[in-house]
């Protein structure tokens, strides 16, 4: 059974698993040399490795197994296409079969124990890979892929087997791709086209194909992994494998479910780090998607919001379609970094401007107004009356002479100008032919984006498919929808590097002082008591209201003495849910008599509702501020996760919650706010004044630290309410439930 | 200036412009016959007339005004597309040239006034069309096209030309097309294709021409309406007209701004009536664009979640991209009435099938699992391991042979199902030629949709561009994104359609018992006192607190004797805002003595804010219930609308609101409540009472009836908070604030 191998923590720190073979520890990053046994204070690694894959996709020698030329078996098509291949990356390749002499012409020995030579890659296109595999470790193959199909995808049997596949080849030496995997990986690349190249990784060939298709548009391709059921090999290891090889220029992913969350943040992680963008549709935005998609290759798909934070933290672009994974990573792969981020879209028509700036901006992008000097310069040839502030309107004409060139250049000319957006929405030759062509010349001569939105829906203009597709400076899209999403992808990638610090570099290795008071109070299996989970929040510096436990009347008037008037009074318990609602509180009591009134009322509910108290709260009663929700969830694909949301209705009623996978750092936990849709509350609204936004941003970390430390062994948080007093005045922890594993 | 000719209502009925040549009555509809002369109580009119364009589209006798045929004269290549259209159409064309005596070889008369015969359609090529137009108004000329430029699109100087225009066509007798318009009416369209056409309106030429490109996909196009500046003709009149057209099947339309809200309004009604579906684009998603819009043809854009909500009344589908309009313009137009809503996925990929259930869940269709019977059936042709409740995953193999046709055939039998959608990622001509043949043979012989994605970015494969799209019967598609999104719009276009009953048809005409009284509670130009605001509300049934307005302390105690303990009491005056915040409201005051001391208080405080008051409001406390806001402001577009949302502090942070546009009946009014977000709290959550939501729905058919009584004398009404009661128990207007113009 396949599982998250670092979802499940202990507080006894697990080691990282063995790195098999041809692995290297991940190279020095930010000035600090990365070590493969350097791990956070959860037991999980903090630096991933990157396996050496150099020669899986360029092999010196390939062994097929189950090789075969014999008119219709369906090893031949397959053979067939490995030995032309070989032929094209320069392997030797020897066909294994146990009764041919020469496959393709090529002679075949009858096992792998007489393989002529030390093998870098065998392909087995055997039923039964499991003693093959056992044969290939005993030969010190290095790799190994795996065709045959039945394995988790198909139930509990299958994946058992696909275990005991993995087991034989961990420790072995081989690393293995697939079961359930294909040819993707050994296609036929075109090999003309140049610059900066996608490299896809897919667990399923049928989704990477029209990627793959690109390469008919001019878009370079150099990798295709299609990584099957993972039973080692994981998406992960390639993507941290292109990440590192110069000719990627951005990594294009569909994934269905990860095996390892860590894993996968660490990848995305050294993808940040070296500014390479990554690209990905992640199945699972609904129950129907995330079923099905399990049933296919037997992943886990994990909480899609989860998933999503997962990958925006990391700067992961995640997509809708595989239209938008094909245009989004194509411009990606290709546009150089941006010089600004104002968009000017530029057309031959009014309306058509007017809708593409409406989309533009709905979607994010920021268009400036061109200053006053340079629409003067654009109306040297474009009429005084059509608008040219931007959307820059030229009336048509202007575009089928030397003047159309001019405008583009002015235009891309303008420092505040990164991206120039021309969408055509129909061929129209005496026009848009010269259009098309200056637009592409342009572009040659410029630093910055250049796209274009072919909009005839027919796309058999020569205009189109042999300019604008024979141009590898120009982006060219068919919709204005995926063309907005690439450019705002763009954008925000080269902000979202350019900021980057990675949080493994601050992620906490040794536990904290807090950790120590923190295990005296943990119950294994219960849910603690009011009191016990504050105690639980003060033990990280998690303000809490003055109180004490009292179980008797006398006792509850002497600590409101000592708490100080007003007093808020709860019955605490350690199952006690919905306090309020049962009349467990008792709030505003300004006096002894009072209290003790308070004390035998809250004592004759519990005893009437058959609910056990450890006795009874005598709470300071707090100011008001803004109520917040913060607390942590498990995941299991990514281990803990801190989720901070508006309390009270909001959080009830409209779910308005942020969550982030640890680790993380302040800028995010300040992110995880701005999300909020009620997030003015906090900035004041009506008078009130802006509340310590300061310090709930630090118990936001407090609580983080506690998650990673705690691990596992905190089943689940809640602190409900966490009042945020106004700016200065901190944040205090008025309820809180915690819940040990 | 062009303004909303509805949108301005005064109490004094206006009529409805004298309607002009041409026209006929809207037929009976729904057994109820029309009347042009019928107006509702805000004095706009409750049904649409429709234009007879029959000979403006096909006339028989047309004069070219500035016909050319002199090398490089930009009126030669427009002279020539109309010679050739009129010989297509079958009309006798006549240039008329003051000093040509032919032109392309047929003869030109100098003049409007030599014309030999009555003219059906004028197009006038000249810079200055107004004293043209004279003429052609004494020639009793029926329909001129104005090309000329330069008119409300290029600011005011522009837009009195426009007006001057305007009014020489006003009672003349002629239809106006333009100015500002182009030859796109008049485009050579595809005759040798069949079946339900779509009929294009668009405000910019180059707007429409992807969707006139569809022909060439072999989708059928019948009419192309430019609608330029729009001085006569409008967007609404082509809409009414192709409406009634048999051979439309669906109406497409792009919308910079609309002339007139409510003549849009009745038009697309007429379209409801009759089950056209009307896909459009209307720009003005955000500021930018609404700006630009405007700019570009000088028209009303309208605040664009009450444009949204217009057509979501009348189900005009709104799509954001012109790629979305052409894909679900031209389902919309062909396909039949689904026979289920059940959809199901059908791939040879399990993959594939993962990501269209996930994207086709996510877009709110509904996939139902097959039953075991059927999936017993399948697994005749399906291996056993592979998945076919929905998403039906083949495997690949057996689409290659004679299984194909009957995996397709038995899915389309299944009485559940409607619709078929079949994402082929890339060609794989072994399997993909077989497939895409069987689809479009198994939909020759269906009632059922079926569906094709093809997701290759090439498009150049023959499979796609001479099968699939020389198939009538299938719908195909280049994204997963569009499919879903013009499947889901044709699913509830039918389901909006079987269920629509025009409000037009319920609108009021006279006004209620209620209007007389609420007219000597208005106050011209001034903000109402709360207690009148209140006084309005109660003179439209509208339940408020017992209450007395008071202009001393010994008044306030008797008043509050009357009301009943507790009470609340408040500060009443013609300017006060915020009174909460100003320390202007008491509550719960249970004692004569309290009453005197917070009258004083009142009073002294609005002495010292410097607030006139009109007196002091004793008011009977009321209940808790769910706050909710219920509001009338005015639109540029559409005059009064509706809104209702949740109080408190989602209506201040979230503005978590709905809007409609009157005249609306029940069904939109607690359609309304289920767009809020926070609609739960009107069911009651954590254990709250559910909320008396008949009464609310009551509430806000009230006030719409107010909007639609008062019209702009009511600038606007905002209720905050309408606390609703519990179930049975009704809801109550605590405070109103009422602006009279």
């Amino acid at each position: 059974m396949l599982g998250s191998t670092h979802g499940t923590l202990t507080t006894d720190s697990r080691r990282a698993r063995v790195i098999a073979c041809g692995e290297q520890p991940g190279p020095a990053v930010h000035g600090r040399p990365a070590d493969v046994d350097d791990l956070d204070v959860s037991g999980r690694p903090l630096y991933s490795t990157v396996p050496d894959l150099d020669r899986f996709f360029r092999p010196e020698s390939v062994a097929v197994i189950g090789a075969s030329d014999a008119e219709g078996r369906p090893n031949t098509g397959v053979t067939r296409q490995l030995v032309g291949w070989a032929e094209r990356v320069g392997a030797r390749l020897h066909p294994v079969h146990p009764t041919r002499a020469s496959v393709f012409g090529i002679p075949c020995v009858a096992s792998v124990a007489d393989l002529p030579e030390q093998i870098d890659l065998a392909v087995l296109l055997v039923a039964d890979p499991l003693p093959v595999i056992e044969q290939l470790a005993e030969a010190k193959v290095r790799f190994a892929v795996v065709f045959a199909s039945g394995f988790a995808e198909t139930g509990e049997a299958g994946a058992a087997a696909q275990a005991r596949l993995a087991a034989a080849v961990e420790g072995s030496g081989i690393r293995l791709l697939g079961p359930n995997t294909n040819l993707n990986a050994f296609e036929r690349f075109r090999e003309d086209l140049t610059g900066p190249s996608i490299a896809l990784i897919t667990q399923s060939g049928h989704q990477g194909r029209p990627v793959f298709a690109l390469q008919e548009l001019g878009i370079r391709l150099s990798h295709w992994a299609p990584t099957g059921n993972e039973a080692d090999l994981e998406t992960s290891d390639f993507l941290s494998y292109f990440a590192e090889r110069p000719e990627v220029g951005a990594i294009a992913c569909y994934v269905e479910g990860l095996k390892d969350g860590r894993a996968f943040l660490l990848a995305a992680d050294r993808a940040a780090r070296r500014g390479v963008p990554v690209v990905a549709v992640k199945v699972g935005r609904t129950e129907t998607g995330a079923r099905t998609a399990a049933s296919h290759t037997g992943k886990l798909t994990g909480a899609d919001e989860v998933v999503d934070a997962a990958m925006r933290q990391y700067g992961v672009i995640r997509v809708d379609g595989l239209d938008e994974l094909q245009d989004t990573a194509a411009l990606l792969a290709r546009a150089r970094r941006p010089q600004a981020d104002g968009v000017v879209v530029y057309s031959i028509s009014g309306g058509t401007g007017a809708h593409a700036a409406d989309l533009a901006t709905a979607a994010g992008l920021r268009l400036p107004a061109l200053s006053p000097a340079k629409q003067a310069e654009l109306h040297q040839w474009i009429p005084e009356y059509l608008n040219v502030a931007n959307p820059v309107d030229n009336g048509g004409h202007p575009v089928g002479d030397w003047r159309g060139r001019k405008i583009i250049d002015a235009i891309l000319d303008d420092p505040g100008v990164g991206v120039l957006i021309c969408p055509i929405t129909g061929p129209f030759p005496p026009l848009s032919d010269r259009l098309v062509q200056d637009l592409v010349d342009a572009a040659e001569q410029t630093e910055k984006l250049v796209c274009v939105v072919w909009g005839s829906p027919v796309g058999t203009e020569p205009a189109y498919r042999e300019v604008l597709l024979g141009s590898s400076r120009v982006a060219t899209f068919r919709s204005l929808g995926n063309c907005v999403t690439a450019v705002r992808a763009h954008l925000e990638h080269h902000r979202f590097v350019s900021d980057y610090r990675s949080p493994f570099d601050q992620a906490p290795r040794t536990p904290s002082p807090s950790f120590r008071k923190a295990q005296l109070l943990m119950r294994p299996g219960q849910q603690l008591s009011e009191h016990a989970a504050k105690q639980l929040l003060r033990a990280y510096g998690i303000r809490v209201p003055r109180e004490q436990l009292v179980t008797s009347a006398a006792a509850a008037v002497r600590a409101a003495a000592l708490v100080g008037y007003p007093v808020v009074m709860k019955a605490s318990g350690e199952r006690i849910a919905h306090k309020t609602e049962l009349g467990l509180v008792k709030i505003g009591l300004t006096s002894a008599s009072q209290v003790r009134d308070a004390y035998r009322e809250l004592t004759d509910i519990a005893r009437y509702e058959g609910v056990s108290l450890d006795g009874v709260l005598v709470c300071q009663m707090v100011e008001r501020g803004v109520e917040m929700v913060v607390g942590v969830t498990h995941d299991d694909l990514f281990g803990p996760t801190v989720t901070v949301g508006l309390g009270g209705v909001l959080v009830e009623v409209l779910r308005d919650a942020a969550v982030r996978v640890p680790p993380f750092g302040e800028e995010q936990a300040r992110g995880m706010l701005a999300e909020l849709r009620g997030r003015v509350l906090l900035d004041g609204v009506r008078g009130r004044p802006p509340a310590d936004v300061d310090a709930l941003v630090e118990v936001v970390l407090r609580v983080q630290r506690m998650a990673l430390e705690l691990g596992s062994d905190l089943a689940e948080l809640d602190i409900n309410p966490l009042v945020v007093l106004p700016f200065g005045q901190g944040a205090v922890a008025l309820d809180a439930l915690a819940v040990c594993r």
